[in-house]
């Protein structure tokens, strides 16, 4: 670690240098603009030769609150997800992972390669007491609002037991970090009422309805946008498949908008007139907004970002991660399970 | 059957007069639509004297291609599948499948109950030879085009064989109906490379390499979207929940749209300017347009509409019902599930 200015108290978060689309350019830029404006210590992981070029391009000053960590090796998108635990123990994903578990970040952000990352998370920093399976929990506008779906994509296949995990690791996040005083709680399933759906839905129907939450049964897919529900369950396969098909049809309807607004000079002008006050509505449907994908159920705290995430997408993982730190959402999580666990009178181990 | 001028030769499409949240109202209206711009017979099932007085609303002459066939019965929302089958055999639903079973009609049309449309379908009707399972296929707009998405909710679980026949039976409809020469067919999972996805998906990987589709491999959620794939082939679980959430998305944007552009005097005059350009867009994007979803794999035709179906909907459902009899879509699935069996060295039926 290179020297820097730090203070003890603030927050710290890792942030993998390396991992994404537009890495390290965009993420070094991300970096930059949190330490700005966030309260914060970045810890910068990558190759230190690499990533200070990149933050000499953009300042001929290093932030006082950033530092490089120097990591020699970088997980590649086709490496295998077990990569940073076995082969490349000095990637930045693994050595991010590692300040996290060693109690010199709070949590750490990573666009890289997403199975590498929630591996590195899951058996670097280990699991909540009592937390079979972490869930990644991915933020979703609505007209008023915002509703967590969970998991999106940490668990191809999923069990009852996990999805009442889910149920119960989202419900604490809505409350703490959306701020819903009692987050309405429906598992993902085809149509309404109880009995509908497949096997492992209907089992967990049955499951949530002793749990204490307010649980309001079966969500439809419609119900992740109308407001009907704040926290969403469903297997990971599902969750993610629904999550990149929404951010494909709302890229489709702006970049449809686009082309038609764009025909002619007429229609053109038209857009000119527009775009303004539609700002709001683009901001709220872009997925660089809520900055990543927090994975819920390990220790301390894991920023999951979509490879093609920019400096903006960045900067804001990077204050989820400090709302994280700062909320100890991990610890509320590992609270709300024992709760879970002693109502049903089972060890919260 | 009440006497009417039809002629023999015309497509007859049997149309649920009470199935649909707007019934019979948007129902019968419709089916005037429909009248008036195919050349077409509409036998349009309900009580009579319902059916007629609806009728009187909007004319004094029934036109000579539409014909009253009276059904007693009405399947409610909460009704068991069965219902058609067992306890309400003279309800609409199930007096339009015994048509299209009878040969007095080529293909039916309901908006009614889901379930027990299809389950009418299925065993009233029944399966081509050589299918085993029907499979609901919704018309996704994308950009340029449109992407067909099956099943979505006829087969809460799948297995490796079905998904194997929504590949062929999709394949075959987007080269007839929807004019692709060389459909592109994917298994839709998480993950673009082979290896990636969940059991099922796995397998049904190794399965479509060897059905001599033009099979591209896994489609991720947004290739549903982006132009990627003619035709996305999954469980009907993960498919009705995609499905649904798209439409919502959907409704949600154009619906915040609506609010932003009427926040105030400015807004407003902006929005009446823009809105002629953005027709063309919320079209393609209107379920409405798309008329209901093919049952394939059935005898004859069986077109399900949305349950909010109003009369455009009901109109365009009763034009695919038509395109669907009049290219025999059935036949074209039967030949093409042969020479699948063929292929393979199994027998046909």
């Amino acid at each position: 670690m290179t020297a820097g200015g730090t203070s003890s108290n603030a927050i710290r978060i890792a942030l993998d240098a390396m991992g994404g689309d537009h890495a390290p350019h965009e993420i070094v830029a991300g970096a930059l603009l949190a330490a700005k404006e966030y309260p914060i210590e970045i810890l910068l992981v990558g190759q230190e030769e690499v990533v200070r070029k990149h933050l000499a391009a953009f300042t001929p000053d290093i932030p006082r609150n950033i530092e490089i960590v120097d990591a020699r090796e970088v997980v590649e998108m086709d490496d295998p997800p077990m990569t940073p635990l076995r082969k490349k123990r000095n990637s930045s994903v693994r050595i991010c992972a590692n300040l996290v578990g060693e109690g010199r970040a709070d949590a750490f952000v990573s666009a890289g390669q997403t199975p590498a990352t929630w591996t590195s998370a899951r058996l670097v920093l280990g699991m909540l007491e009592g937390v079979e399976r972490p869930a990644l929990a991915q933020i979703m506008p609505r007209q008023n609002g915002v509703t967590l779906l969970l998991d999106v994509g940490a668990n191809v296949q999923a069990k009852v037991e996990y999805l009442r995990e889910f149920a119960v690791m989202g419900h604490a996040f809505s409350q703490t970090v959306l701020g819903i005083e009692s987050p309405r709680v429906g598992i993902l399933s085809i149509g309404e009422e109880e009995g509908k759906g497949n096997e492992l839905t209907k089992e967990t129907f049955r499951v949530l309805k002793e749990t204490g939450l307010n649980f309001i049964g079966n969500a439809e897919g419609r119900d992740i946008f109308n407001g009907h529900a704040d926290v969403v369950v469903c297997d990971g396969f599902t969750g993610n498949v629904v999550l990149k098909a929404s951010e494909a049809l709302g890229e489709m309807v702006w970049a449809s908008m686009r082309e038609e607004l764009s025909r002619n000079a007429i229609r053109m002008t038209a857009g000119a007139i527009v775009q303004p006050f539609l700002k709001n509505l683009k901001k709220r449907m872009d997925w660089r907004e809520y900055g990543g994908a927090p994975l819920l159920g390990v220790k301390g705290g894991c920023i999951v970002c979509h490879g093609r995430s920019n400096s903006k997408a960045i900067k804001n993982a990077i204050r989820v991660a400090r709302e994280f730190a700062v909320n100890r959402i991990d610890e509320k999580i590992q609270q709300k399970i024992a709760e879970l666990h002693n109502r049903e009178g089972l060890p919260s181990a």
